[in-house]
């Protein structure tokens, strides 16, 4: 690549809260330049019409999707596929050349048979699987700079992880994770239960037990979780209260020396809100004793669209073409 | 009718915001019993699931509307179909011999030709919109007292018509009504603009123009309108911020004379709220002078779902029913 | 008392949150009549203008509050003084021959040592704290028929005991009650934290570990507990999501033969939602076991100023004069 | 100064929603250095306590305010202080050296008669009132660029001038602006009124005919305009629906050519919403044609913190100090 070039992307799935979003971090990207925007059943649809905020910003139709042609003149493409949906193009995406970010739930359970378990479906590209990296900047930033295929973590997983990690290999007992989201969180399909009329004023929990983020969390912290998701009256954000019981006894510190090289994660002595990082890719969090000798509770906030999906998804790209890690997401959150 | 024996009525279309509550109206309205709710997509599913709030208070299935069985076992049905599917089966309800409130706009425009214009669709019942009456109770009491088929105003409409009654045959010049409602006006189908991520945080106007609850306030006005109707972030309640020259001076005692004998109608001092009249069946209105001489400003602040439909719709019944207009009606507003 | 009488009440601290509540509960109960509501800071302020959802239903100034004329002139009186505050007028309405409701926190806890660390001041009533009967009705309903004093549950206590009480003496380990507010539960007082601006689209923790309801919640249920607040984006409700271990095997039979004969508390199959009980005295449950053997999740729901505050006090008032417990307390939630 | 050299801001303020507001700009924009930030009540007070967005991007305490010693060391001052206070301070500003962009009220009414009538405050600069460029880019970014002084103008004039500026000297008849707000125009201090628990699932109109912008638009557009402002339960954004006639014939033509050479503001075909601006610097409206000849209805959006202030302010300094107007002010809004 030349050194002045930017780095030429494509967004597959471009009508999503997350395609949305990727093109937003983008546009605000100095390196990149985005060379493809697709869509299927929104094809031809101008992408500032869907995404009013882009207008005068990024501009133009959503094509549709031609992995070949995108893999071959692409140097990254993020693909913001439903699970399910993105095995067969990431593979033909990467044949043709072009290294790939995969925003979906595909290639980040190293177990083919867990997969299977949870989401109910066959795994058709095992090798890729099995070569794919689970992009947590946090934990594999030696792996992702060279990686082919990146699988982006959960939103839920990421705001639960970066609770637990310090942790790994020290817990205790049972993990409880709390963790309450945003309605984004649930995408940008017309649904009945997530009209305003019926999350505005409401508050609630929901797949309780049954949740597809919980093997996602327990593959990594090597630990098992009991997880419950919640639905907030609110468009962005994560947050995680993680009660947990370990070996170590002085834990700010401790939090505060494993993320000191992390620029995202801020270790607070305030109890973090999920407004002060929407729309970012930081994740502020601290820890608390609790009255229970040995178990602390964590509480870490991200922003379920930012350092959940499309932020971390920037921060993977900016370590996969050796850029500094804040390029492009360096800006404070809107507050209030 | 047996003295004693309670009015028997039916819910037609009973799974939508306005069946809903018009259920939680009925359930606590001491004369009434629900016979039958009637429900075409949602059939067979239990009314307390769709609406959580009537868990112990009314619970059921909803059934096939069988219109005929219906008209002849119910005093009284309201029909809560969508415009353009109502009149058929509100012809077959009053033929087998029940009185009937349409909660939609089929019998609500007296001239059908008006009709065809917005709704683009042809009238088939002629002689019923001709003895259809417009149930506006500060209006047409009288006639609602006797109507086999009570035409229940618009939401819109009526806060409108609240705001300008007290003028009419008075009014001069231009009038504007720039109002504002909550998202449940919308309905509760599956839609991504009302999805709490495109609502929240969000105010725009819509239909500028084109909406079709204009024809209605200038059918009862007599008077040209200029209409523009704009969503608030919230559930329910409509604000009207009515700008209307005329040749009346003193406008808030006027205003209080009007609505002496209204009970549903309070003339404020302090501008309303739309909070203060949510899950009722009151009107909050004042009025107030402008900079320019002859121009009263003019609020009006109703639920959308109360006043705007089914709290009217109930007190509609009182008044067929020959009972104190109040009843079921007089409980407060949740506040805050 | 004359049988046919109404029971004479006052409110005491009638302008915040917890006072309005109880007024729009009491305007609706056919057998209490209002004679006084005082004010401290707004004293002769109009109600009507402090609650506009109270208008033409309760209207009229706040008063001074002379507790022996009270005491004197009523059948009952609800004090809704601040913690600290409340013991020397609840003695001398006491002494002056009412009964007293205290809608605070001053006679919750049995040990006065209790009261002084968490509040932080000595106990000025310990007589009248042996005397005084807890008033959760599903725990003490017959002491709180005969009781002089009625110490009101706290709104988290409530959630969380709601959830708890039927595993009482059967559980094991530590229990973790992680429990969502609306804001609301803060009062009326001017803060910042509180504004639209800081709490829309936001999510936090607060007073993690710290939280006066936690001893409340202990004393009651005679367990360790490990207590978590959150505050929600919205105005009411309160969500409770507790982690407890017991030795009960099937669970959800023995929670729905454990309430049966309770009839605000409904144990549902579906997880329950706080917009379904927004404005009444209802709480919804529902129990789930989680992937931990022995480990369930209860999740409660109930509106913090009604069931956790003005309804539980209404219900208590019905106890204490023998009237059914639904008495003004039966009419559905306003949904959505 | 240098060519390399940064422009060294400061922020008088800075504890407030402006000032919080330009402080996260000027974080963003790559040729500011933010020197200062003084804060009254709150000095001492970490900036990052204050607005947890800031959090490892913008630093330190408030410090005292020392006028003479900020503007000897600063190129530029922004002073967020409340009207009535500012005249003093933008004068010691200006005698020790500094330019300054005052974003209160003191400035902007060239007459010192109508300032004293609206503010009920005798003007105590009158040289600098008459110096005082009102700080519209739209209107003078040639006088900016020259300004020692400049007045921000207020959130209501920026969305009402908007809409209005291309029918300056053309319009016939009253103009009537129908403006709605977010909350956070109403700053950062505590008041029950804007409590999030009286403003969500609320809707309400103030100051009718009473608010301090009236003059401020007319002083601009040289018409008699009827202003009703009204609270949005949201945090950010104006929608203005402005009702106006005019001897233009084809507007949308008109509004696309009069805006073509103003970056900020967009003219759409679709209808504008708030969220598409929150957080940004500019503009969307459109214009339509209603059922009443010469009459139209032009809406326009903004977020009352951009460029309804802090936003416009840096496009100010970006005038004022030649560079790019887009500089700094180029990213697209959050959505959703």
């Amino acid at each position: 690549m030349n050194k002045n070039a930017k780095i030429v992307v494509g967004v597959v799935g471009a009508s999503g809260y997350v395609g949305g979003e990727l093109l937003r971090y983008l546009s605000g990207h100095p390196e990149v330049e985005i060379a493809a925007m697709t869509g299927s059943s929104q094809q031809g649809q101008a992408v500032e019409s869907l995404f009013p905020n882009l207008k005068g910003i990024v501009e133009g139709p959503l094509t549709e999707a031609d992995y070949d042609a995108l893999g071959r003149s692409c140097d990254l493409v993020f693909s913001s596929l439903p699970h399910g949906i993105s095995q067969e193009p990431v593979a033909q995406l990467l044949k043709a050349g072009a290294r790939v970010i995969d925003m979906g739930a595909d290639f980040r359970l190293r177990d083919a048979a867990v997969y299977e378990k949870w989401y109910g479906l066959p795994h058709q590209q095992r090798d890729l699987l099995a070569e794919a990296v689970y992009g947590m900047p946090e934990l594999h930033s030696e792996q992702i700079k060279t990686a082919r295929l990146v699988a982006n973590p959960g939103c839920y997983p990421t705001a639960s992880l970066l609770a637990l990690l310090p942790l790994k290999g020290k817990l205790t007992g049972t993990v409880i994770v709390d963790a309450k989201s945003g309605v984004s969180g649930a995408g940008r399909s017309a649904n009945v239960g997530n009209l305003f009329t019926e999350v505005s004023e409401n508050f609630r929990a929901y797949g309780v037990g049954t949740h597809r983020h919980t093997p996602e969390i327990e593959q990594v912290i090597e630990h098992k979780v009991v997880f419950t998701p919640h639905l907030v009256p609110m468009t962005r954000g994560i947050l995680a209260t993680v009660y947990a019981s370990s070996s170590i006894e002085d834990l700010l510190p401790h939090y505060r020396n494993f993320y000191a090289d992390h620029p995202f994660v801020k270790v607070l002595e305030d109890l973090p809100c999920t407004k002060a990082v929407a729309g970012t890719n930081f994740c502020h969090l601290t820890v608390r004793s609790s009255s229970e000798p040995g178990l602390s509770v964590i509480i870490s906030a991200i922003d379920n669209l930012g350092k959940g999906a499309a932020g971390t998804a920037v921060h993977n790209l900016n370590l996969m073409f050796g850029l500094d890690p804040l390029t492009g997401l360096d800006r404070a959150a809107v507050y209030p």
